[in-house]
């Protein structure tokens, strides 16, 4: 076993019933990711959301700012125009996982060329 | 639109047609990240991933290696014992991407138990 023990059971992530194991899962996602990094750049509305993570549908926007929304990790704002304006942006704490996501993003755009060989290779 | 006109078409994240996006949707799910934060420990054989990513399922875990393996980012070394013995280790870009995965893994452990609050507050 790698596990060390010094890790409280609530933050080892390897263990299946931990709760930093049920946070994981909400944000090690790639519309999760998107999303963040999306926001990473200024607040938006959900039409612009929709626009900026290409692909992304409806359903799929909405359950996952609903669930960053309740980690705490965007926060929702609601303008009393008529219709109503509403505004997401990144709390402090998610901007702090805006850095660990964009690591990940920039990864992908580095070696997106030297996986596209690895592919060509193992296909063949 | 927030998306710089200077990001090739292959590497831009925020388009659902890109190259860097379809290899982002490999990589960015939580059984991925779990398998290359544990493989960044050591080599290990399949039964012992099993066991250190608690809770991955022996067809999820299959997968994910084999596109993992695809990508270049996991290498398979099948040793010729009876039986044969099959390892499993990040090659040199796994472990560039082992850095990244270990920042979300980092904020993890440091943020669930401020998410978990948010979560209380949310649910009230």
């Amino acid at each position: 076993m790698v596990t060390t023990p010094r890790v409280p059971k609530d933050a080892d992530l390897r263990r299946a019933d931990s709760l930093a194991r049920e946070i994981f899962s909400d944000i090690a996602n790639k519309w999760a990711l998107l999303i963040i990094d999306v926001l990473g750049k200024r607040t938006m509305r959900f039409s612009e959301l929709r626009k900026e993570v290409e692909g992304v549908s409806h359903k799929m926007l909405t359950q996952n700012l609903r669930t960053l929304e309740r980690d705490g990790l965007v926060h929702r704002e609601v303008y009393p125009t008529v219709p109503p304006r509403v505004e997401y942006r990144l709390t402090e704490p998610g901007l702090g996982l805006l850095t660990a996501c964009d690591a990940i993003c920039a990864w992908t755009q580095q070696n997106y060329t030297y996986i596209n060989s690895a592919r060509a290779r193992f296909d063949t």
